[in-house]
């Protein structure tokens, strides 16, 4: 049942396109859900694809537009009048419209708010635009059914009705008074059983979770999932009612955060794909590169200062990638679960309580590893004395590294930076050195040279 | 509005607990809703938390024992009986009973199914089970709205009433033939308006979404989310309507995955948070640090077979911590970028396009990063040809880093391996020792040693 681009389809798709009949491609195109369509778009060339934008109903290619790529709607939208962006704009809901807006130039935001016939539908865009999009507010559709504690059930269910025509999918029915302030909310069965005059004041359930404008976007997904909501009303600090946020968008916060946080750790500084330019790639990539990079320059340095080792032991430069290494895969475990934990609020417990236990892990894993190391130092024939002094030393490291991938995303978290960055390449290149250092100062002094 | 956990409501747990008096604590407990109960449990000792969860009804303790950590729950479960599990059981959805049966010991699996006083909400528990908990059938639940294609309008609207009691969100309301073959969905706006002698037959739409029972859970993910549905009905390969799955449970699936992924490329190997045992953390963790160790040992390997170098060219070693940190930071990038480009399906093109693109972007990065060791060499006043040496060989590491990063995920995902093990420690390791051979052949080759 499930839509795949395939080749054959594809070459269809060219096809028809290709007859320049309008009214095939439109029926073509019409049979599709608008997401497939937007899978479809992205296979096509800029023209083809405005072509089609053009053709189809703007009932429908105005949320193809939303399904699209950032990149290829924004060269799509290029090729669209102000007027007819606004055309597709007026389809949309207001989230999705502030969305949509908000990625035109400044410019052209005005020109397209401008052409917007529906004058209600243009203030609530712009009322949805000042708002900053990592928050509720920027998340948050105006589009709601809310009634009146002072209204009766009959009253209500004739406003409902209205107000259910523009909203695609009624999750809740939120309860205001005469100033908009959140009340509650209202269960349809309730509704229904309740007397035909009576006052929506006396039905209503006063219990009704709701956040604040200026909450994290975050903070929303972690109320959603944890009470398992579909929708969430949002609200000013004097609990006006301002807006709604559907369990859809949730789901595509918690993407993009997670996907955001993968790639911190994997050393990649701004969301791209793998489609994107190498341009984009390498914008993306190349700072963690010279960082590492001039970690790398800082263990020359630090190996030049022990030059005189060399001679007398010289297989001690050879395990540097090895301490290296180690520092850098302990650490980037550390900082992994506690930047984890810190975004599911399970680290608990005080300081000094991970402290131990970050030191008591470490002591086991380097522990055993030193034994692989001293095995390993036997079979090579080493002086017991220089076996012993590799593997303490790296036990050594192996705590330090912990400690260092503790407690860096803790102290950030603290200071209210995303700790996210302090995973992948900063953990590995400042351990790398911190390693290293380490390694060859232990060395020196065990060993005495 | 939102509830935090405090030092100040802990007190208060603790003092309403110590008072013994079940009517005071059911009165406290009972105002919370059952997703803070069960984080204000999980604050308690398995005592306490125990008292609270017999004491309470089990319409609430069900929900909030499928709150709870996976761990506290065991726990919790260990201390009822076969009985008061079941009670529990009885409350729950099916597709949350399932789940929660699952995760006891086996003989005491039948104990509790064979305590279900419903028949039928203990036959479809078993049915469930018997599904792989990674599939549609893993995450359905069996309460869902149906109705038959050959009913009437009144005939229906009677039968949803009852259906309806018993699910506890209706999302849609789906339609079956005589075999009970999964044909359409319903409208409720349709439903109302329709005459009451008409039949369903004639007013359903046929076009409904729906995934086979053995879907792997990402793919429904990526349905549910593509479309944006809010729930999803699941059927056998004779389209036979076995149970519908929920967004919730889909919100669930997406952050769990991206967790697992973001631990595999940590270098974690199961599920474990910061509160987990020392011992489950070490678990999670040496598997990937022994394989570290085993790679830093091979480098240890390839730099003894140049040690004929070290008399002439010292600084050479010197560089080796320098070329495993750009080989495994490169290959992280490259597999990191991949391994989500493939699980959001974004990775388009041939293999040859793909290879071309990562040979240019580590060209850029390579040269722009060569530079820099260029500069570096020459303020350390390094020989020409030493400083070359090690820019152009740096080049060639970085090229090959990024090849293996960007292949070794796409060859395990075409032989059907989660291509997400292919990250982290399991990439850097490889490429260390890669790295590090090729930077010391290469060097040879142009400084002749």
């Amino acid at each position: 049942m499930q839509f795949k681009i395939t080749n054959e389809l594809l070459e269809e798709v060219h096809a028809v396109i290709e007859t320049a009949n309008d009214e095939q491609v439109f029926a073509f195109f019409n049979e599709y859900h608008h997401a497939d369509i937007a899978d479809i778009l992205e296979e096509l060339s800029l023209e083809q694809a405005t072509y089609v934008i053009k053709l189809l109903d703007s009932e429908k290619t105005s949320d193809v537009l939303i399904e699209l790529d950032e990149d290829d709607r924004e060269r799509i939208l290029k090729n669209l009048s102000a007027k007819e962006i606004a055309e597709e704009i007026e389809e949309l809901d207001t989230d999705d419209a502030a969305d949509m807006i908000a990625e035109l130039p400044e410019e052209r935001q005005e020109n397209v708010i401008a052409q917007i016939e529906d004058e209600e539908h243009a203030a609530e865009i712009k009322e949805l635009l000042a708002y900053d999009e990592d928050t509720a507010g920027g998340l948050m559709a105006k589009e709601l059914v809310k009634v009146n504690e002072n209204w009766t059930v009959t009253q209500c269910v004739k406003e409902m009705r209205e107000q259910a025509a523009e909203v695609t999918r009624v999750h809740s029915i939120y309860v205001v008074d005469d100033n908009n302030i959140l009340k509650g909310r209202l269960s349809l069965k309730d509704l229904l059983v309740a007397p035909a005059r009576g006052k929506i004041k006396d039905i209503y359930i006063p219990k009704v979770d709701y956040v604040y404008v200026d909450e994290d976007d975050e903070e929303v997904a972690k109320v959603m999932q944890k009470y398992d909501l579909e929708a969430i009303p949002v609200v000013d600090q004097e609990k006006h009612l301002l807006g709604r946020i559907t369990i859809d968008d949730i789901v595509d916060v918690i993407k993009i955060e997670a996907e955001k946080d993968y790639q911190l750790a994997a050393g990649i500084t701004q969301e791209v794909e793998a489609d994107d330019s190498i341009f984009e790639l390498t914008k993306a990539r190349l700072p963690w590169l010279v960082l590492g990079l001039f970690g790398g320059l800082g263990s020359v340095f630090i190996m030049g200062g022990y030059e005189e080792a060399l001679s007398t032991y010289k297989e001690l430069f050879f395990f540097t990638p090895l301490i290296a290494a180690m520092a850098g895969n302990v650490g980037v475990q550390s900082s992994a679960i506690i930047v984890q934990g810190l975004a599911n609020d399970v680290v608990k417990g005080s300081l000094l309580q991970r402290l131990l236990k970050e030191v008591g892990l470490s002591l086991i894993n380097g522990i055993a590893l030193g034994g692989l190391v001293i095995i390993f130092g036997y079979i090579m024939q080493y002086p017991a004395s220089f076996t012993f002094t590799i593997a303490i030393s790296m036990l050594c490291v192996i705590i330090i590294a912990a400690l260092v991938g503790t407690f860096v995303p803790i102290i950030l978290d603290k200071r209210g930076i995303d700790p996210a960055i302090a995973t992948g390449p900063f953990i590995t290149t400042s351990n790398d050195i911190f390693g290293i250092f380490l390694f060859f100062y232990i060395a020196k002094l065990m060993l005495g040279f």
